[in-house]
């Protein structure tokens, strides 16, 4: 089954990618933004067919690969 | 208030990045994974009260600057 994760950068970490972004929207004419936080996703196609067990290789694959757990989050979403 | 939204390649476009994830888990020893297809994700903070007009507003800035459709789809998650 396929489970779906977000890791994004902790709140307290710089996201300059992010900001790039505000401030090119701004240049545009986008003046509505006030912030802009870039994150990664991923979809990982398990073999796996109890739901509990694919989240838990989900997690393992988080921790172990994923995820730089000193700077970012993850969380799975699906 | 804030958007969140996805923006994943297309199916029929290949993700080498994703591919070298799968290949990586595979030679730590972690050989359930049949794919993994890695995709950006993004928090967009408008200042807009109104949750039809915020979501709007992300659609327009997808489809402005964050997603290249030729290769690319967006989803608003939240």
């Amino acid at each position: 089954m396929k489970i779906s994760v977000i890791v994004t950068l902790k709140k307290e970490v710089l996201d300059p990618q992010g900001k790039v972004i505000q401030q090119t929207l701004n240049n545009m004419g986008i003046k509505n933004v006030n912030e802009v936080r870039q994150g990664k996703y991923f979809e990982i196609e398990i073999n796996e067919k109890d739901p509990n067990k694919a989240k838990d290789s989900a997690e393992d694959i988080c921790k172990k690969l994923l995820t730089n757990s000193i700077v970012e989050n993850y969380k799975i979403i699906s």
